[in-house]
């Protein structure tokens, strides 16, 4: 195994710290790596109930791309001396919750939740990402990429409404209910973790900039239900 | 989705061919792709249960390194004018029909197949590959380089019947049953492909060649079962 290997010598450069990495920095690379490691482990079943064989080549490829964006935080983690199970492990068990309570039921609710899910929570990093070093804010804007999937959701569920249009309705149900389930959780985690709190309050300014925060986060929410046609 | 991304362009020379490829040479690629996709989904599907979260990363890791040796392939064959999915689609089924005949019942069991199966399957590979153009048969031998899951296997499953001794026995007779259908999956397959039967009968020279690989291939699984201290 090679999770951790040492990226090139001049990582660290940048990121303006002698010793321990600014506060939240090790937090937000954990939580974002355990959501890659769910990122593969949900798009690798889901591509096991692909309808057709390339739809499980497309998502089986999605899937181990997301391994290449692991690999890259973990790397980073390991220069800033924390191994990335360390700093996964105080995220497993509010993601896990967050998992439970939004199994999807059908091929098609699962898509929804990967692009809605996914999004909302690319979303709610790269707002924290801004506030970090350079270095690190680069490397949290490259692995929240998209890796085509978005794009094969958008298309599926897109294609499936055309068909019957009587399956919109519970889907966009279903969008509202995910975003419900994302702020609650994200919620809990922020309240466990005092560092990621300290980091949002001063990054934000004030309760208004924490209040406008989350008013982009329910704005970018509702541009991607459009996009897939469940506004 | 990007799949078959066109491989550099001197990857034909040295093919010997022009226009169709040497008998079963595209046969032999896509019962590998298969084998990758497969090797992929089961690999993801045993890192959700891993004991331990560093055991999870492993996994989820060498499952997307398979899916590096499956676009290789996909490449290639794309190169030679067919479609990665036209190309495994006849092996979909009785590759299934072994994974169902051999549904591993514990996280050990599940090991142990990846181990001896993929080891045999790997060995009889090579094989044919040998009887195939140079540029084929290195990137035979490549995709079925390991990506780590055999010492990973062998470790894992050294230290349970170390804990335990009363897991050794039924593991042994796993072992055995893999083999038996193994065997009688790829005479199956075999019989159903001409191409691949011709050239494994021209390959192996005649019926007492053909004994020889077998009895190699059994060898190879002996050694796989000692090195899991199975035998």
């Amino acid at each position: 195994m090679t999770v951790a290997e040492p990226p090139a010598g001049d990582v660290l450069e940048g990121t303006g710290v002698q010793g321990a990495p600014p506060a939240g920095t090790v937090e937000l690379l954990g939580v974002l790596a355990y959501g890659e490691l769910s990122a593969f482990d949900r798009m690798s079943a889901d591509a096991r109930y692909a309808p057709t064989l390339p739809g499980r080549v497309a998502l089986s490829q999605m899937a181990a791309a997301e391994m290449g964006h692991f690999r890259r935080l973990a790397a980073h983690l390991d220069h800033l001396g924390t191994p990335v199970e360390a700093a996964m492990q105080p995220f497993v068990r509010p993601l896990e919750a967050f998992h439970e309570a939004t199994a999807p039921h059908s091929w098609l609710e699962s898509l929804v939740k990967a692009h809605v899910g996914d999004g909302l929570a690319a979303d709610f990093y790269r707002e924290i990402a801004e506030w970090l070093d350079p270095v690190t804010r680069d490397l949290v804007f490259e692995v929240l990429g998209d890796t085509g999937h978005s794009a094969f959701a958008v298309r599926e569920v897109r294609r499936a409404c055309q068909a019957d249009p009587k399956v919109g309705g519970p889907l966009a149900l279903w969008g509202r209910r995910l975003l419900g389930e994302a702020i609650t959780q994200a919620q809990y985690v922020i309240a466990e973790h005092d560092t990621l709190a300290d980091l949002i309050i001063s990054g934000s300014g004030d309760l208004a900039g924490i209040g406008a925060l989350f008013r982009r986060l329910q704005l970018g929410h509702t541009e991607r239900m459009k996009s897939l046609g469940l506004a």
